[in-house]
């Protein structure tokens, strides 16, 4: 497979198309991996997509909408021949069929579900039951469960009999779960294991006992710290009594893991991460339109502070010109601690437990800062302005602007925590909006109570 | 293993410290994984840190210390028995040393090697060849290259032969590599494959030939897309001549990314990636002053640029108001884009081929979005001060700096990558230095214009 050779498909296709050199392109997109045909259509302009979905074959149509963001797939959904779309399903994991299927049709639904055979509809039902972020989401329901009294010959037959009857093999095996009369989860053997002994060795004798078991109820985000923590490449899925009810593989549990890093990224800014690059504008705007909704509102907060020393402003403007940088010292600092405890909560570094201790820390690192740039900004001011008391007030309030950024950083993902909010993506607004009202009230009503 | 009951390890270890009740903290420290002694290492305050390290078991301290930010490990390190950790360096696989032995001293390091037999030596040698941050620094040494042209028996004879020599298999062993004479790669085959088929089988006739192949050199982040588009367990590593050198279990690309995400979270907030929660305050201090100095900078460059209106704003002080609702709304709109941009670019959906399509795109959205909130400021900031031409031109100016902040948004993160620099550390700050510059100039340009 061709992984060093760089080209650039965006320009290839392009041109491709408005050269109507069709066999060309046909040819091109057959040699990409289902991921990259995803990026690639993605990445067109809308004229230029139903050229490229045309061109990939049915079977791999459904992984591929699978690796689109929603809004694009609904929007590829839309202009896909209807019926070919439902044969590309048949191709697809439960698992997998699952995470789509929010983004289709109705008729399409319909249609998908009833050219299921009976085997596979009870499948669909189960894995349907758990929303995608658990780990009843994650999973799939093609666990290899076997005892452990029988013998490495037996297992080895079995398996062999599985594979005559399906023609395959589940994805990614690369263990068997060991379960007992009720099909409890007892532990795992390795299909590496079953190579190196005897074949009358005991499944009880070689097996691992320490499997890490994940409920169907689990949250995903806690199922991606268990694989990373274990280094496991696949784990058992069991319902509240126990009971194997299905496995998760590791590709699953990293393509999870990179959608959420994504989704972090862009609700940070205040983006829906299913949105299309090429999202119809109207609606696109509306989207972004509540967050900057949200974000004017706490600017106006902020000038309504100002708003409240206007008096002061207009007998020494030296305010309104320092008055940013206060706000705006006060706000990197807290972001920096904001960040640590953000990340150090989600990583499970930081609880209550030892939050007083962080912040104390932290509050020390901000109070050597704070009291090198208040030096600093006071020589700056001093000989902008050419006045000492100007000078002391502004190095005063920056430092106070430095150590108050700094507790707010630092209470306030406890506080989003405790009300079930996440500290990523809300902390960022909700604390500058703090500092920058912090700053501007502590510069202006210090400087209207000393120097004016 | 326990993954579902919730205890608080932090509280726990405190109160069994200062109660002296040592057996119990043994007890409960066996029982972590070692990602999880890691992390109630960072947790502690420094005083406890040393209590726990000294109830690890020595086969564990090493991937213990793996799983800790290097600022920790160096400190654990420092006050650690230096035999005791030279012999549990020798548990360890050579591609987790390499990723280590930067934290040693030379004095561990030497005794180290020493301890080595030749074979592991040799191995050790060719790990540290590539830079961490390389498929080379990522991989293993133990990859099994089997030969095309024998049968299943003969494989299955060499994997027992293998391990009654070593008494295990690699972990997390899901593929044999087939290799041709000159041991370069041809493809690979599944472990599960080997179980289905008749022994007299040529793997040739069932070997996958489609593997995709690493060259050694491959940056660490090209290796994580590989592994999640292709869906894959392991890949095997080659030289520049196609030569089998390695294999890349998924564990360690997880892992990698995992840091990977980590830092950059912290990076864009100017913090260093592998700082200690309780690092030493005045080193502390300083690594983070960089960062409040360069913000200090763009501070004063935004207050420069009022300053050279100070006269406008004497006589009309609604101005110094107002206008840090102009910087912000334009700083956010700016903000969208520039991570639509850039998560764009690193996932190879934007480049230049569809930069302008893009932006003419977010445009589009910026207009209708800003013609909606200049509306909406226009009304507030005319009751407020009720004067029409004050509130004209205040939305005129936030039109503009929404509309100047979504260009810069575009243009900033293909600038810094023209230049080598990444556009999720630095974007940010570039963004809103600029914006807060643009959006103070124009609304005080045009109002000491028309209205002053």
């Amino acid at each position: 497979m061709n992984t060093n050779t760089k080209i650039k498909p965006l320009e290839f296709v392009i041109n491709t198309v408005q050269d109507g050199n069709e066999n060309e392109l046909e040819f091109f997109v057959k040699t990409m991996s289902n991921a990259d045909k995803a990026r690639l259509i993605e990445s067109l302009p809308k004229q230029f997509r139903s050229q490229v979905w045309s061109r990939i074959q049915v079977k791999d149509k459904g992984e591929t909408l699978l690796a689109m963001h929603s809004e694009v797939r609904r929007w590829i959904v839309d202009i896909a021949d209807k019926e070919e779309l439902v044969s590309s399903l048949s191709y697809m994991q439960m698992d997998e069929l699952a995470d789509l299927d929010e983004d289709l049709p109705i008729s399409v639904l319909s249609a998908m579900v009833e050219a299921m055979d009976n085997q596979r509809r009870i499948l669909y039902d189960t894995v349907k039951v758990y929303p995608n972020d658990t780990a009843g989401g994650l999973m799939d329901l093609d666990a290899i469960g076997i005892r452990a009294d029988v013998s490495i010959r037996a297992v080895l037959g079995h398996i062999r009999n599985l594979f005559k009857q399906e023609k395959k093999l589940p994805e990614h095996l690369d263990s068997l779960i060991v379960v007992d009369r009720l099909n409890r989860v007892e532990g795992s053997i390795a299909l590496s294991q079953l190579l190196c002994f005897p074949a009358k060795t005991s499944i009880s004798e070689v097996m691992e006992y320490r499997t890490p078991s994940i409920t169907a109820r689990m949250s995903a985000k806690n199922v991606v710290r268990i694989f990373e923590d274990n280094d496991l490449l696949s784990a058992p899925v069991v319902d509240d009594n126990r009971v194997l009810i299905g496995r998760i593989t590791v590709d699953d549990v990293v393509d999870f893991n990179h959608k959420q890093v994504e989704k972090e990224a862009l609700n940070q800014a205040g983006l829906d991460e299913n949105a299309d690059i090429f999202t119809p504008i109207l609606s696109g705007s509306l989207k972004r339109a509540i967050w900057l909704g949200i974000n004017l509102i706490t600017a106006f907060l902020a000038a309504w502070i100002i708003g409240l020393y206007d008096a002061s402003i207009e007998k020494l403007v030296a305010l309104a010109i320092l008055m940013p940088v206060v706000a705006s010292m006060g706000g990197v600092t807290g972001s920096q601690t904001l960040t640590i405890v953000t990340r150090g909560v989600a990583l499970e570094k930081i609880s209550v437990s030892n939050i007083l201790a962080v912040s104390i820390h932290e509050l020390k690192i901000a109070t050597l800062n704070g009291i090198l740039w208040a030096g600093v900004v006071f020589v700056i001011a001093y000989f902008w302005f050419n006045d000492v008391w100007l000078g002391l007030i502004f190095s005063a309030s920056l430092l106070i602007a430095i150590l108050s950024g700094t507790i707010f950083g630092a209470m306030i993902p406890l506080f989003l925590i405790r009300f079930g909010s996440d500290p990523a993506i809300a902390g960022g607004v909700i604390l500058t909006t703090i500092t920058d009202m912090v700053g501007f009230f502590v510069f202006l009503s210090l400087a209207t109570f000393f120097l004016i």
